[in-house]
C-alpha cells in the first residue's frame, strides 16, 4: 500500500467507531456485509492507488488548459473516472430506486475519503457529480429524474454547481444571471465564476446546476430559482449533441487543487441557453443547500483526507530520515537516529494525528447520522438528527480545513527542506488542501452560518443534543479515561454557559454583537466537538492492546491535553462580548 | 506607492517606536540625521518598487533553470540587484573601516524588510552577501578582509553559506565534507544541499562559506572549520577567472521563493576545491554562528515583511471588493458594503496586522540592541544586550516566521477564491513566505536552542532581563494602557515560574524532560514578548489622534485580548511536564 492510505484506519473507523454493521440490521442495508464492505474498500483503494494517486503529481504538473475551442486534460483523468464508474463507485451511495447500490453513506464517504487523499482533484469530478445527482433526486421532477441522474451515475455525464458570479461571491443575494421563460423551458444569460469541472472533454456532457432570478423574482436570496442547463441539448434523435448556449469565458489558474478544471462560464450569449427549472420558482437556494450541505461535508472530509495523508506521508518519512541524537545522547560519534525518535518531530506527527483522524471521525460521524435517519421510521428521531447534522455541517467544512491545512504545515516540516520541494508531494497536499477554507462556503461563513443560524434554529435543540451526547459519552467512559470525561464535560458546560451569553445579545436584537466573533465560536465548538469524538475513539480501543491501539490513546491523549485546553480563552473571550474586531473601523488599519 | 510597502509603517517603527533618532547622539552615527534616513528610505522604496516588485511575479513564474552548463535567471535579477548596489544599500550596514556607509542597523534592516517584502527571491542574494561580508570581517585575515569583502559590497561577488549535506540538515555534526591541507591553502570534497545562490550569473565570482572537516578534526561540531570557497581562483593576472573545483549538482524545484536559485553543490569532484581556512581550525561552526545569527533575524524580518505586505494588500482589496451586507441590515436591496465593513473580514486584518508589525518590531528591536551594543563603551553593557539578543534570535526567527505564514493565509482568505489563483500575489507570498520556518535552522531546532541554550545560558540572565524590561514598560504604561499593563505583567510572572518549573528538569539531569515541550514554550515566549512590544508601541501613540494611531491602538487590544490569553494554557501545559509527545512510541503512529 502507498504511503497515502492506511487500510488499518479505515477499518477502525468503519468498524470500531462508527460501527457500521450495525446498520446492516436495517432493511435498507440487509444487503451489506462485512465481506462486501471489505470488498468494496478493496477495490477503491486499488483504484485509487492505481489510477488516482498514479497521475497526481503529473496532474499537478499540467494543469487543464483552455486552446480557444477545447478545454485540454491529461487523459489519466478520464482513465481514473472510467475505473471509478466501472467499479460502481459513482453510483455507491445512491437508492436502488434510481439505479444506485443504497451503501451506508458511511461507506461511500470512507471510501470517497481515499479518493480525496490520492488525488483531490480528479476525485473532485465524481464529487460533484454525485451531490449533483442526490439534488435531482430530491427536488427534479420525474422526466428530469429519467433523463439526467442515469448517465451522470454511469458517468457518461459529469455535474456542476453554478453559483457564483463575478460580482457575487459569499453574497448569492447579489446573483444576477437571469431566466427568461421561454415555453416549456427557460433562457439564461449571465455569468457564472468559479465553476469546477464548468467545462472539459471527460463526459459525453456536462450537467450544470444554475441558480439565475426569474423575471418577476423578489430582491435577495428569497428570488433565486434553480435550473438544470446541460452543455449539450438534445437533438432531434434524443442524443446529446446540440451545443446549448453555454460558453467558457477563460480557465482560472489555482495555487493547488490543479486538475480541477476552474473556470468562469458565460451563459446565453447568443439566445439564451436552455435551463430547466428544478421545482418551484424562487425557491432554488433551498434546494441548492441540499447541494451545497453534501459538498461542505465532502469538502471537510477533503480536507480530512489530505491532512491524513500527508500524516502517513511524513511518518513514513520520519521512520526513514535519519539525523541527529537523542536529547540525552551527547556522543557525536554515536550513530545518528530515525527523526520519528525526536520529540518535536513526535509533536508534529501526534498534531497531525490528532487533527486529521478526528476530522475523519468527524466526517464519518456525519455519514453515520445520515444512514440513521434513511433507517428510522420515527419522524421525530429523523428530524432531530438533521437538525444535530445541519448544526454540524458547518463544523465538518471548516473545523476540518482549518486543522487539515495546519496537518500539512507540520507534514512539509518535518521533511524540511525536501517538504518544501516538488520533489515530494506534501507541498501538494498543502497547496491544494488549502482551497477547502474558501470553496463552498469560505469558513468565515461556516462560522455565521453555525451561530447565527445553527445554535439558534428550533430553539437551540441542537445545543442540547450536543451536550446530551457528550454527557453519555462521559457518563461511559472507562475508568482509565475519566479524567478525560470529566475535562469534557466541564469544557462543555462552559461552553453551553458562553453560548447563553452570547445568544442573549440576539435576544436583545444586537445581531453585531452577537456575532462579532463568530469564528472564535466555530474554533471553540469544533474542539468540543473534536475531543468527544476523540473520547469516542479511545473508548472504541477500551480493553484493546496493540501499539496501533495505543497510538490512538496517545493521539487521544495530545488532544486532551494541547488542544482542548485553548477552548478556555476563546470561551472567556466570547463571554466578554469582546467588540475589539467590531468596533475597528476601516480607516483604522 | 504600491499595495506592498506603506511608509507611515516604517516611520512609526523607526521614530516612534525604536526611536532611531537617539542613536545619532552617539558618534558612531553622528553623520545620521533625519534628513538621510529619510532620503535612503525613499530611495529603497523606489527601488523596491520600481525594480524589485516589478518582476516578482515573473521570477515566481520563471524559474531558475540550468541547461547543464549555466544557470538561467530573468535578466530583471541582475537589474535589480545593480540597483541596490548602486544605490550603496549593500554597504548600508557595513563600517566605514571595511568601506561601507555604517548605517545604523535598525536603519538597514527596515530597509532590507521593504525589499523582503517586495520580492524576498531577489532580495535573498544581498541578504546573503551581506552577512557573509560581515563574516568575513569578524573573523577572516586582513588578506581575506581585502580579498573579498569590497567586490562583495559593490555587488561584483555574491556570496552563500554551505552548511547542510544531503545526509546532514538540522544535524551539522554529521557533516562528512573534506578539507585537506595543500600547502597555504585546503583542497575540500563533499556534497552540500539547498545552497541559496549557489550557482549563477549575477556576479563575476560566488564567494562560498563552506563548513567542512580537517582530517584530524574530533567528531561532531567541535571538528568542524570554515573555508572560503571561491567559484573562481586568481589566474596569474589577479583577475578571478579560474574555474575552482566547484560544480552544480543539480537544482531543487521549490513551492515558493522560486527566483532564489538554490542547488547542490559538488566540491572537489576532480582535484580538490580550493578553500581558504577562515580563523582557527575546529572553530568554523562558533564563526558561521555569526553568519547565521544575522540570517536568523534576517529571515524572522523577511517573514515579517512578506506577511505585512500580504496584510496591506489584502485591505487594499478588502477596501475595494464589495460584497453582502451589515449583519443587522436584511434589505437585499440596498447597496453592497466593502467587505472591510464585515467584522470576521475586520478579524483577519486585526490579526495579520497584529501579527505582522508585530514581528517587525521585534526584528527593529533586535536590530537597535546591536546598535546599542556598537554605540556603547561599557564592555558588561554590551555582554548583557548581546545575551539579550541571543535569547531573542530563535523568536524572532521561529515566531515571526510561525504567525507570518498565518497571516498570509488570512490575506488569502480575505480574497477567496481569488486569493487562490496565480492572478493574485497573496498566494505567491504565503507560498514563499513557507520557506521561512524551515531554513536557517527548523523552527523546532529554534526551540531547542531557547529552551536548551539561551534560557539557561549566564544562569538566566536573559529571563531576568525580559522580565526587567517588562516591569520597566508596565511601570511607565500610561492610565489608558494600565489593564493591558496588568495583564502583561500577570502573564510574565506566570511565564517566568514555569520556566523554573521546567528548568528543575534540567538541574535534575533530566533533560529530555526538560525539552519535551520547547515548542510550546517558543510559542509561549513569543507571545509574551510580541505582547510586551505591542504595549510599547501602543506607549508610542500615547497623546496621539489619528485613524492611523487608532489603528495601533486596536491591533495592540487585539493582541492583548485574543492572542496573550493564549499562553495560560501553553504555560499550564508547561508546568504540568506533559510528557504525551516525549513518551510516544515511533510504532505507535
Amino acid at each position: 500500500m502507498s504511503n497515502f492510505i492506511r487500510r488499518r484506519e479505515l477499518d477502525f473507523l468503519l468498524y470500531e467507531f462508527a460501527e457500521i454493521q450495525t446498520l446492516f440490521e436495517h432493511d435498507r442495508y440487509a444487503h451489506m456485509d462485512r465481506e462486501n464492505v471489505d470488498a468494496i474498500l478493496t477495490t477503491a483503494v486499488r483504484i485509487a492507488e492505481d489510477k488516482f494517486l498514479s497521475h497526481a503529481e503529473k496532474l499537478d504538473n499540467n494543469e487543464p488548459t483552455w486552446d480557444g475551442e477545447t478545454v485540454h486534460i491529461i487523459p489519466e483523468v478520464k482513465e481514473a473516472l472510467d475505473a471509478f464508474c466501472e467499479a460502481g463507485l459513482m453510483m455507491g451511495p445512491i437508492d436502488f430506486d434510481h439505479g444506485g447500490m443504497q451503501l451506508p453513506h458511511t461507506l461511500s464517504q470512507a471510501y470517497m475519503g481515499v479518493f480525496h487523499g490520492t488525488n483531490a482533484s480528479t476525485a473532485a469530478y465524481p464529487l460533484l457529480t454525485i451531490a449533483a445527482s442526490n439534488l435531482i433526486i430530491a427536488h427534479g421532477s420525474d422526466a428530469q429524474k429519467s433523463t439526467w441522474v442515469e448517465p451522470m451515475l454511469d458517468g457518461r455525464f459529469l455535474g456542476t454547481m453554478c453559483l457564483s458570479e463575478p460580482q457575487a461571491g459569499s453574497s448569492l443575494a447579489d446573483i444576477t444571471t437571469k431566466a427568461e421563460p421561454d415555453g416549456d423551458v427557460y433562457r439564461l444569460s449571465g455569468s457564472k465564476m468559479w465553476i469546477s469541472g464548468g467545462e472539459h472533454e471527460l463526459s459525453d456532457n456536462i450537467v450544470h446546476l444554475v441558480l439565475a432570478k426569474l423575471p418577476d423574482a423578489p430582491a435577495g436570496v428569497k428570488g433565486i430559482s434553480l435550473f438544470i442547463v446541460p452543455r449539450y441539448l438534445q437533438d432531434d434523435d434524443g442524443r446529446f449533441t446540440k451545443p446549448n448556449d453555454v460558453t467558457l469565458a477563460g480557465l482560472n489558474h489555482k495555487m493547488g487543487y490543479r486538475g480541477t478544471v476552474n473556470c468562469v462560464l458565460n451563459f446565453g450569449d447568443v439566445d439564451g441557453a436552455v435551463g430547466y427549472l428544478v421545482g418551484e420558482p424562487h425557491q432554488g437556494l433551498k434546494y441548492m443547500f441540499h447541494m451545497m450541505n453534501e459538498a461542505r461535508i465532502g469538502v471537510g472530509l477533503c480536507a480530512a483526507a489530505l491532512g491524513h495523508a500527508g500524516f502517513l506521508y511524513s511518518l513514513n518519512y520520519a521512520t526513514e530520515r535519519k539525523q541527529g541524537r537523542a536529547a540525552t545522547n551527547r556522543d557525536p560519534a554515536s550513530e545518528p537516529v530515525a527523526i520519528i525518535e525526536h520529540t518535536d518531530v513526535k509533536r508534529m506527527l501526534l498534531a497531525q494525528k490528532a487533527y486529521t483522524e478526528g476530522a475523519l471521525s468527524l466526517a464519518l460521524y456525519a455519514a453515520r447520522i445520515l444512514d440513521e435517519i434513511e433507517v428510522t421510521d420515527d419522524e421525530q428521531v429523523k428530524k432531530d438528527k438533521l437538525n444535530f447534522l445541519d448544526f454540524l455541517t458547518p463544523i465538518v467544512k471548516a473545523w476540518s480545513s482549518e486543522y487539515c491545512v495546519t496537518a500539512n504545515r507540520h507534514a512539509i516540516q518535518i521533511l524540511g527542506g525536501y517538504g518544501y520541494t516538488r520533489e515530494y508531494p506534501v507541498e501538494r497536499l498543502y497547496r491544494t488542501n488549502r482551497l477547502n477554507p474558501i470553496h463552498e462556503g469560505t469558513n468565515g461563513i461556516q462560522s455565521l452560518d453555525l451561530l447565527g443560524r445553527k445554535v439558534v434554529m428550533n430553539d437551540g435543540q441542537a445545543v442540547r443534543t450536543l451536550m446530551g451526547e457528550i454527557q453519555a459519552t462521559c457518563d461511559a467512559a472507562p475508568e482509565d479515561l475519566k479524567a478525560f470525561a470529566e475535562q469534557l464535560a466541564s469544557t462543555s458546560q462552559a461552553w453551553a454557559a458562553t453560548t447563553m451569553t452570547v445568544c442573549g445579545a440576539a435576544m436583545q436584537g444586537k445581531i453585531d454583537v452577537f456575532l462579532a466573533n463568530s469564528w472564535e465560536y466555530l474554533e471553540a465548538t469544533g474542539h468540543l466537538v473534536i475531543a468527544w469524538l476523540w473520547l469516542k475513539q479511545a473508548m472504541a480501543c477500551d480493553g484493546k492492546h496493540s501499539a496501533y491501539y495505543e497510538g490512538k490513546r496517545a493521539a487521544c491523549r495530545y488532544f486532551f491535553k494541547h488542544e482542548l485546553p485553548k477552548v478556555g480563552p476563546k470561551l472567556e473571550l466570547l463571554s466578554s462580548m469582546d467588540d475589539t474586531c467590531l468596533t475597528v473601523e476601516p480607516t483604522q488599519f
